[in-house]
């Protein structure tokens, strides 16, 4: 019987290449929109090598998209032909150039079947570990498309009226439309809305598609929308299928509580963020579709909480990264490098991967070295010509330096160092500058007068908000003194602007659960998020603003229906609520020991789910009792003031009462 | 009227794009064979921009390979639709991605036509002039396919045997086959041959091809060969057209003399060079039909003395460089990382074109760094992992550090120090590493005992070869009294082995033709490329042993056919005779100030044309007179000892009896 086989690639190329095709699909009307920065493509020309040790003779055949040749001990071999190895040592290496897309190969044999063993080179001199993901593993796949899977829906209603036919499919989604037995004699025009507003504002509907007269069938890209208007057009006049597009995530966290209101948040949380999560962590379904560092890593973060998929994690780090030479800021952002390198020590500690840490560490270095490159004398990183510096949409004073960009500079120099030091490869100057920034912060962004931290020291405004400050809290740069100066005089003070975007709410509602303000974090969840339920949303927007409720709910950008109403950030519900709520969260990377630190928030009872790494921890707790179950080891539940140690399996019950 | 418009691209992406496709051309019976090395690719995302300053309303229409979007004055629009442009200033950008290919944009219009008025950018910071060649002038056109040209070619004969139909096409071509009418019911097998002995070797011949069973018709890719075997198959089976592909290029240097041998071989080489001159310089048309930078340095030097097109120069030195970061050397040989260094400055020499300096000078500084940052302690360079240390096909001895690659990299040196200078950005650093470098090459290499540069000091054989004295002469690292003794001991000497390939003679040819040894030098080009012209060469060979004649002589790296038949570097010809013979060449960048210094050679009579940057020279010289006449000015006549001021379009006419 023949080993198991699978496409193999060289490493990163899978992630790189379908980052370069995603990035360049969002539509608009009549034009497409590719993202404003460089995008890297996968290398072309690459080899891979095995030496191959067979017990006995094997009939290994070599199957490849792209041309090339294989090598067997010196002798060359085309492709799609079976070669006999005899028992014994055999030196295999294989040239693979596909000038259009991915290169990859799949080999059937049984010693010589392609997977991770063999290696991979791009004609530099080193070689990796091949890339695979287990998602080809038929000599018909193709690497160069991506894995997704397809599911009919049907609609909820079918409208007939005067102008055409309105469907409404009962919720948002992403799916592929299938025109067949078309009978139409012109053109027929289609028209995608999010909203109802928008399918039927044909005149600005964003995505708009057209099945030319005489098309016997029609099939649109996949896209995202709710409702479909069909202009002029008549039930009978064609059969319409609908696939649902989406990647199969096995959903292993979960929350319910006393209060339905979030218990339905969390679900639509949940749908929103799974929409979202496809080659990788998108913003949006619909716009920009696009991958977005700072979006993505608030993804990371939920989906610990809720798939536990660290493929998808990786998948999305690798394709932000790209290839040297780096000339830009991820996403052009000076705040979206720094979350990119956050985020690869964020995934150690909860997976402790270190064959990532091993591939990714040099690219992370780079990114690093990229950043002090473009620093002042006084070791501060400011916005250069095209450097956009974004922190948040909030009336931030961003003259000069930046003190929220130096708070996630000062966690990133942390986080090199630290992916260093797992690898044997810590640099000490990394750690040197985090302390020098971190005092440098200090001298320059606190106001005593205030008790807080301002944005910017070179304005001479003084302004602040409560962006830096959350920052400061988060990452330790405040020292006891300062971080109870900032719950006063920032946190829970009503003069200081609110937060107002579901993007930095999630960095709000972390830091307001850290300092015991649960209550608030409880009422907030309702009144935000649950006054989108109001408005009908079936997944969460991008931005809310809860005093406007008509139609320019719907615009931004200066765009009519510019705002994505399905944006991943809207789901951080679910991460505060599993890390807070529930209260489980790792103390030594890959849950080799993690706490279980339950709270209600102002709720009557909670329960629910928490994956730790191949493990799941249940958490159920009362106004009388707690009961924990873990299937992992290394678990210890701390509840008023006290830590009990988690057997495997044994339900850990506690009255309260 | 519209604008005379191109298509524009990102500039240097088409050549790197065409180099990532032809290097993954070359094939052999049932595989492909990409080349061994790093093949960059075009940015698959990329934008264009102009200010259009409209004297008078214009419609712009945009057409792209590749998807996008056009923002006017910061309105966006879709492409291949009439945008109506007012009198007055627009800011117009154009964002085009294309993910399999070279993305590129074709604008209908007036100011807003498509040119080099545009800029590209990469999404880095800076802007460059819009890439374009006059050779994509239509909007149906698509700069990701090559511009050839197509003429058909008639076999001289068509021989029927009991094996099956041989065509001879009685010189070597590269051509596309196409069959059609075809009645076959089985497979037709197609065996190339550049020898007659290959296409009917049909175990062994290189290029195969098989027209399927029931096919009506049957396009083969272009080819090189000279025989078609057709296995199996009669006349009347199918209807076989042939079309040559070629580059259309001027023939401006013309060569005659009273030797006819002479003659023919001048006739050969060029031939021999017109095949190879196609998207780039290639090595040869059958085999690799890859560019390689040292071969492609000699190309460039004889197309000087042919065809004067610096377009293809410039093409190849793009490509072979590619994009950043450097991870190998250019084709993975030191030396040939040496040779493009070199063909940039040696560009410059003869088109002044400074602003393809300014285009590819960091292209060049970060190649001599990466060279740098691969020298030990010396200050030598010498092979590490990976590298290979090419100089000729000899026995040279090449432990450690190589004399010739010294010399290589000291002539580099030199030419990124000039090349900065012209551009105002010249780095001390590098002429005084040259000086060092040249200090050192003595101190180490030079042999007083043999009065000769030794290949290696460090193995302690103190071999000595021809090629490292050859460079000490050409690029003057020998003073005059070593300069002496290199002639005496070295290239005078029958003791020290003969260089034995086409290329090598080369730099042997030019050195031999500047100390006054041009006897030799005509002796050489009847007995060695004679002798190939006596074996049927209808175009040089990549090597030639006069000692086989056999069908060994088709023979190379173990492969029956191995050997290329039509080979760039057996060109050379056409250079010794231009730059020796009828003795042109300038002293100041683009021929503002040249010399015409003929020499005979030994032959009676010499006649000919060089073309000099824009103008050509005339030259006849017989043993009693001389005749030159030049339609550029800024020319000396060199005779005898003596210089002569040379007059526009005024015969220069010197009695010599």
């Amino acid at each position: 019987m023949l080993q198991s086989s699978e496409w193999i690639w060289y490493p990163g190329d899978f992630e790189i290449y379908h980052h370069l095709l995603l990035n360049t699909r969002r539509e608009e009307r009549y034009h497409q929109w590719p993202a404003f920065w460089r995008l890297d493509d996968c290398y072309h020309n690459v080899k891979f090598r095995k030496e191959v040790q067979c017990d006995t003779p094997e009939e290994m055949t070599v199957y490849a998209h792209g041309s090339g040749v294989i090598w067997v001990d010196g002798k060359r071999y085309p492709f799609e032909k079976p070669i006999n190895l005899s028992t014994g040592s055999h030196t295999i290496e294989i040239m693979v150039a596909r000038t259009d897309g991915l290169p990859s190969i799949f080999i059937e044999g049984q010693q010589s079947a392609s997977n991770s063993s063999w290696e991979a080179n791009d004609y530099s001199i080193d070689w990796l570990p091949a890339g695979c993901n287990g998602l080809y593993l038929k000599k018909e796949d193709d690497p160069a498309i991506f894995a997704f899977q397809y599911e009919e829906i049907l609609p909820l209603s079918i409208e007939q009226g005067e102008e055409g036919l309105l469907y409404d499919y009962g919720k948002e989604t992403f799916a592929a439309l299938m025109f067949e037995n078309v009978q139409a004699t012109k053109d027929i025009q289609l028209f995608y809305g999010e909203s109802i507003e928008e399918a039927l504002d044909t005149e600005h509907s964003i995505i708009i598609d057209t099945i030319p007269a005489a098309s016997a069938s029609y099939h649109c890209h996949p896209r995202a929308f709710r409702y479909l208007f069909i202009k002029g057009a008549e039930k009978e006049q064609f059969k319409l299928t609908a696939k649902y597009e989406y990647l199969p995530l096995e959903q292993k966290g979960s929350f319910t509580c006393s209060n339905d209101l979030i218990n339905r948040i969390w679900e639509t949380a949940e749908y929103t963020l799974h929409l979202n999560s496809r080659e990788f962590f998108l913003d949006g379904i619909k716009r920009d579709r696009w991958v977005w560092s700072g979006d993505a890593y608030q993804s990371y973060l939920i989906n610990n909480y809720l798939y536990f998929d660290p493929a998808i994690t990786k998948r999305t780090i690798i394709a932000l990264r790209g290839k040297d030479p780096i000339v830009r800021h991820i996403n052009t952002i000076i705040d979206y490098s720094f979350y990119w390198l956050m985020s690869v020590y964020d995934y150690y500690e909860t997976t402790k991967d270190i064959d990532f840490i091993t591939m990714i560490y040099p690219r992370m270095k780079s990114m690093m070295e990229y950043c002090i490159s473009r620093t002042d004398e006084d070791g501060f990183i400011r916005g250069r010509e095209g450097d956009w510096v974004f922190i948040d949409w909030a009336e931030i004073d961003k003259t000069g330096a930046v003190s929220a960009v130096q708070m996630l500079y000062a966690e990133s120099l942390k986080a090199v160092w630290a992916c260093g030091e797992l690898i044997g490869a810590g640099e000490k100057r990394y750690l040197e500058r985090y302390e020098q920034l971190k005092a440098r912060i200090n001298e320059c962004f606190w106001d005593e007068k205030r008790g807080a931290y301002i944005d910017s020291f070179e304005s001479g405004k003084r302004n602040v908000t409560r962006h830096a400050n959350i920052f400061a809290l988060l990452w330790n740069l405040a020292d006891s003194k300062q971080r109870e100066s900032i719950i006063t005089n920032v946190l829970l003070n009503d003069e200081v602007p609110q937060i107002s975007t579901p993007y930095f709410k999630f960095y709000e509602l972390s830091v307001m659960s850290r300092i015991g303000q649960l209550d608030y974090v409880s009422r907030q969840i309702q009144d935000y998020w649950g006054s989108m339920m109001k408005l009908d949303a079936t997944t969460f927007w991008e931005e809310y603003n809860p005093e406007i409720t008509g139609p320019e709910r719907l615009s931004m950008y200066d765009d009519r229906y510019g705002k994505s109403l399905c944006h991943a950030w809207g789901a951080s519900p679910i991460y505060v609520l599993g890390r807070y709520y529930l209260g489980v969260y790792p103390t030594s990377p890959g849950y080799e020991s993690y706490v279980v630190e339950p709270q209600l928030g102002g709720l009557e009872w909670i329960k629910g789910t928490v994956p730790v790494n191949g493990g799941t921890v249940y958490v159920e707790l009362t106004q009388d009792a707690l009961e924990v179950k873990s299937d992992l080891a290394g678990g210890v539940v701390r509840i008023n003031g006290q830590d009990y140690p988690l057997s495997i399996d044994v339900p850990f019950v506690l009255s309260l009462s």
